[in-house]
């Protein structure tokens, strides 16, 4: 199928005459394959250039010759976006980790696009800053990955998404150019804001090299609780109250299910906090910068959450060890999830008021299909949710003893229809990339799709940048 | 020069068959102009639909018949952006004023394009929200245009740009074709995200119909300080204490120089809140949840900004009259200017450390001419700058004797030449429109600005939309 040219030693010598001794042609298991084992490439080349200049010469090659490339950060990406499908050339940021300058009255951070999310985090804290966003792969995911793939995780809640944090991006073109979309400045109303366009487009338009990003100031002061509810009525109830008694120092509400705690307690051993048991769960978080209002808040807050019986049960954490643990409680649901077997993972966004409902649906209707029985043995043998509920972002996780054709199309694509049911979308914060494009439909209508398809041609007229994903075949 | 086809009785008869009553043929002066008087267009017809269908029905005929189209919200817009250049037809937002729904656990609004932003806060806050924006024209801009234009304002320290907070808009293309784009949820990566492109497009992309907008908690308790500085330096290091002590609750930083405050003094008959003079005034508002902790807040930075000598004065306004009066200080600045006779009005966009650099140079650049004199009469009778600091976003006023082409001369593009130099950009808030687009290569490259003229064929292919402006003929 793939109409681009196949790779021969005359473009590897070029490569090498680009890059030095920057190109890999051996060993690339880990650049073919994505961490999970569930996407796998088959490319014969890794390039890792060091300079965005690099960059612009070897895509103005590959463009001139027809070579398909997939960009590469760190890898960490949940749908197969960032391993080749074919034998696409792998584009590696690895060696593209500089950090550019700092404003340390803006808080305004430019850094190579090659740069760990968790090395940026040092750097800044250091220096009285942290980065606006934090998630699982930390330490290993790229900020230039982050912003392709519009990463969420954790703090969004309270520091908002890269639409709004990224200031500036510089990209190369898949015709070598090299292009500034916007600057390092807060406001900028001149032109489209081309660089939008580029947050979440998956390394389909174009390369990012570099990344400006607006940086808040380092938190003085952190608290983390854990809560027991009877339901998921309960659990909005107590986000409306934190909202209105945290304020602007909420810095997390996530929530999981009875199921996810079982889970984190039978296969990563850790400690249940609660005496007795309850169907929900909700971990809330406060960053501030007064150590004694903040605890005055959390406090006034368990008060009234308990006089209002809107929790049955709650523990404030008493140092950083337990707010350590209480944070691996709710971030080891996916890999307790993936120790019981096989797994079906959604990552959904609903109205934050009907979440809960899609877990609900969905067992239901694994049950009426015979594969799912609460009691009885069965090839579905959890269904589990947890997730951002102050972002409506449902992860929801279909655990089985093995994946079946039987059980895929038992899953899919009902949990695409259902989402769409509650006009929610299919990829809250994974993105698409080869798992998900086909799917693409269930949230965006055929005039929309259109518009991107046009979009794409006009930044990538070859189609050779990351192909195949993304977009609908 | 127009290649659109002009207005004739069939058109309007047309018009009328989808509008009914809603199409204005005589008294257009309010549409024909803007609010400064400094932009006039001669359109013969205002066509105010009620519904999304009427305004696809709208553009739809347009669209066939080649008939050029102003979108217009409550055109209070400083650039001449919402007023026809031509006979172009005026298609305005006015009777699209409907709130469509609410969610009282997300704080997630949706609301028609012609809702006005201050009749959306009033009813936001009896619910306990507010909008996330804040600015001058609230009382008679929409949120449409609001959105269009990508309007930032005085909370934009606080809450973050529209393209953060902004989740999803219905548009209707040049075609008539109604299009969503996004959902009204927090997170969403299935796509690009095309809503971006029309946040800051001044209506060159399609009409704004719909917007859904996170809406922020109302704040419980609001504290205002002044203060005078003896230099910018201090300024910035008053911006740095005030991140550091005040945190999530410091809601703007906005600052003025001393001819700002005589100017206001002068014109507005506003009293001084200090005894003596300071060539810097800076204006300090909290927004929080606890009365209590952010009076601590606020007098704990007013100890720390006395005893490091950083400001050399200081009130704390007692009560909200006092609040209201300082903000009026602030904002009285451009109305005072424009008292003072001819003023050369800027809205540029500088990184934070040189914003005042700016200024200085625009006074000594002046001198030189032999155009400006501090203390001898001069055609320039003063050079003043005030702005959000948070934002790096400085305004610039060149107040005159007169308007006359030997000082527009003098003046542009020299202001756009130097904020190139600093890597700013010459239009932070205010937008393009007719008076910036032929400066717009001062902000953006040529390859930019091509991608833009290729994203406009896309959703405008015949260019019916607000013609003449935003890009550069």
């Amino acid at each position: 199928m793939s109409t681009f040219k196949k790779i021969t030693e005359a473009d590897i010598t070029h490569f090498k005459s680009i890059l030095n001794d920057s190109v890999i042609t051996s060993d690339l298991e880990l650049y073919n394959n994505d961490w999970m084992n569930k996407y796998k490439g088959n490319s014969s080349v890794v390039l890792r250039p060091k300079t965005t200049e690099q960059v612009s010469q070897v895509m103005k090659y590959c463009f001139k010759e027809n070579i398909a490339v997939v960009p590469q950060g760190g890898n960490t990406g949940l749908v197969g976006g960032s391993v080749p499908v074919n034998d696409e050339v792998i584009l590696s940021t690895q060696l593209m980790n500089n950090i550019r300058d700092f404003d340390h009255v803006s808080g305004i951070l430019n850094a190579d696009a090659g740069c760990i999310l968790e090395t940026l985090d040092n750097w800044l804290q250091e220096r009285g800053y942290i980065m606006p966003l934090d998630l699982g792969a930390k330490g290993s995911c790229h900020i230039g990955g982050n912003v392709a793939t519009n990463a969420g995780g954790i703090r969004l809640l309270r520091y908002g998404s890269l639409h709004g944090t990224v200031l500036s991006l510089e990209v190369v073109l898949p015709d070598g150019t090299i292009m500034q979309l916007g600057k390092p400045l807060r406001k900028d109303n001149t032109g489209y804001d081309l660089k939008q366009l580029f947050i979440g487009s998956e390394g389909t338009l174009g390369i990012i090299t570099g990344v400006s990003i607006l940086t808040p100031p380092k938190p003085q002061s952190v608290t983390v609780a854990l809560f027991g509810l009877d339901s998921y009525e309960k659990v909005l109830e107590a986000f409306k109250a934190s909202k209105k008694n945290l304020g602007e120092i909420m810095s997390a509400f996530e929530f999981f299910d009875q199921p996810s705690l079982d889970l984190v307690k039978k296969h990563l051993g850790l400690r249940d906090p609660f005496e007795g048991q309850s169907p929900f769960y909700c971990l809330i978080e406060t960053q501030g910068m007064n150590k004694e209002h903040d605890d005055q808040k959390i406090e006034k807050l368990i008060e009234n959450l308990m006089e209002n019986e809107i929790v049955s049960d709650g523990v404030l954490a008493m140092d950083q060890s337990q707010q350590t643990h209480f944070w691996k409680i709710r971030e080891g649901i996916p890999e307790a999830c993936a120790k019981e077997g096989g797994m079906y993972k959604y990552d959904l966004s609903v109205p934050v008021s009907q979440l809960y409902e899609v877990v609900l649906n969905m067992r239901q209707h694994l049950r009426e299909k015979g594969l799912y029985h609460p009691e009885k043995e069965a090839p579905i043998t959890n269904v589990v949710g947890f997730g951002h509920v102050g972002d409506g972002n449902l992860h929801l996780n279909i655990l089985s003893t093995g994946r079946t054709k039987e059980l895929e199309e038992a899953i899919e694509p009902y949990v695409y229809e259902l989402t769409r049911s509650y006009e929610g979308s299919i990829s809250a914060e994974h993105g698409l990339g080869l798992m998900k494009a086909p799917y693409l439909e269930y949230s965006k209508d055929i005039e929309f799709i259109n518009y991107m398809k046009m979009i794409k041609k006009v930044f990538d007229p070859k189609g050779i940048l990351n192909p195949y994903k993304y977009l609908p075949q």
